[in-house]
């Protein structure tokens, strides 16, 4: 027998349907989770508070084999997990689309200042003209990183004609290129952020690109909160020298309540909901998983494999 | 020379490309618009409150060609328009681009609960999971009335992978008749209203239609108030028997803050405010205006030209 340490929020969906050479324990809190790893063949560490998962993690010498359901895996101690030879997947594009829909969402509502009809309903009073009235449609699009999650928002606002231009590490079919983005910057009225977080990554959006964008731009981020460097950001918006900013990810999370960003002007700050497990998300990432397990005992390759190395 | 009497707004994108043979005189308010709407052959009398705009058309016994921004005319006397001989252009499908992403967003934002992120980031508080966790894609929408907006948001919602069923007056293309769309009211997870008002559609979803729907559906109506019968969709909401509505549209606008439709569960109010005109709406209205003098003058026919026995 194969035991595999997995969460309970997952039992209903997968424990029915497990092969019988494993044998499953569940966790539902970091006590639980720490005191089962060590005899981890398989596990699934996934908490949102990563304290007790790198515990568990550390003290999981049997494990060969780590599942998580998030795309992000950068909390991971990825060079040691390489060194014990324990194999990563992922959840990689299970919640593209759920976070997708979230960032065309707020485009569009801060386009059109749904926050004051918000808080117009709010208070029963009719509102007043709202504070913006942008169209999407022939606006100009940036998105950087063209994964499952980039690739899902440029196909939803191609949907609503807009003009999408994707950045990707290999530049091919009108993409632009690593190298040629930050020349291009002043063409587009939404730089979206969608790319895997990774070194390189941490600080690309600083002062001197922020200056480079239009001043009516939206600089829109549900990749990985250190892309932009936030003081940059918050004395951009100051200055009045960008159109705004969404942010899903921050730094650090959750946000104090006393933090600058929170007082930017045209900021909207969605505090990490943007990939919150759906009911559709759930039943992919169990199905996901179970096919894994099949996969596992055949000696066949995993999907969303992660490469240790590159770190997605 | 033929005298129009035209609105102050658009005189910077109208004056300057006028033809000789119109004489404008422009209008700011209620007060200017009744003084000299005597005169008019040419008449553009929109206001929000109508009120002045019916009392500037009884005096415009002169006018010949009445022009509106607004799709929606039936708060014009249609039939005495007619009896005088007066044609009516209107501003049909200018804003439906506009419209259709508004009404979208509020689709998408319903789904998430972004009301809530709203309020949160207002409070400077990170929020706790949301109240709201739908995807769209894989849902199921009635797309009552397919003309400019109805197929605008049947496009979007395409892009989003909704699957989109049109209810129009002739049943063609999968579209469903006027005769079928009641018996099939329990498929779909949102219904949009988007047809024009006429005295037919007025109590069209009552009591029975929204105990028809599921209980999970949203009403969601960009047409007509009237369309709905509010009390019985305040019933339903109170009960538990619908998932929620938003309504751009409500009776009286604006709607008095003691009034029982703030307080209903899972609704959305968004007064009257997804056809505002963004600049490509004023644009796209100016530049119809002109081509249809030219097509005047030279008996061509009008874009937009409303049937008044129709009344659109």
């Amino acid at each position: 027998m194969t035991i595999a340490v997995l969460p309970e929020v997952y039992r209903k969906l997968i424990a029915p349907h497990l092969p019988d050479w494993i044998e499953p324990r569940f966790w539902e809190n970091g006590e639980e989770l720490i005191a089962l790893a060590s005899e981890a063949e398989i596990g699934w560490f996934d908490m949102f508070d990563k304290t007790d998962a790198l515990v568990a993690l550390e003290r999981a010498e049997k494990l060969k084999w780590l599942n998580s359901q998030f795309a992000g895996v950068d909390w991971m101690p990825l060079d040691a997990l390489a060194a014990r030879g324990v194999r990563l997947t992922n959840g990689s594009g299970l919640n593209a689309n759920a976070v997708a829909e979230f960032a065309v969402m707020t485009m569009l509502a801060e386009a059109r200042g749904y926050a004051d009809l918000i808080r117009a309903h709010d208070r029963k009073e009719w509102a007043a003209w709202p504070s913006a009235m942008r169209e999407l449609k022939g606006s100009r699009a940036l998105i950087m990183g063209y994964g499952e999650i980039g690739s899902t928002i440029g196909r939803i606002l191609e949907g609503l004609q807009v003009e999408v231009t994707p950045m990707r590490r290999s530049a091919r079919d009108g993409a632009l290129g690593p190298d040629e983005w930050r020349d291009r910057l002043g063409d587009f009225d939404w730089v979206v952020l969608a790319m895997p977080g990774t070194p390189e990554t941490a600080g690309m959006i600083g002062a001197a690109e922020l200056a480079a964008m239009k001043r009516e731009a939206v600089l829109v981020n549900y990749a990985r909160a250190d892309i932009i460097d936030q003081r940059a950001l918050a004395e951009a918006l100051h200055g009045g020298r960008l159109g705004g900013a969404i942010l899903d990810l921050t730094d650090p999370e959750p946000l104090p309540s006393d933090h600058f960003l929170w007082d930017c002007p045209n900021i909207r700050i969605t505090m990490h909901k943007a990939g919150l497990p759906t009911p559709q998300i759930r039943e992919a990432t169990a199905q996901r998983f179970l096919a894994n397990c099949r996969a596992w005992k055949d000696g066949a390759p995993l999907t969303a494999e992660v490469d240790l190395a590159l770190g997605y």
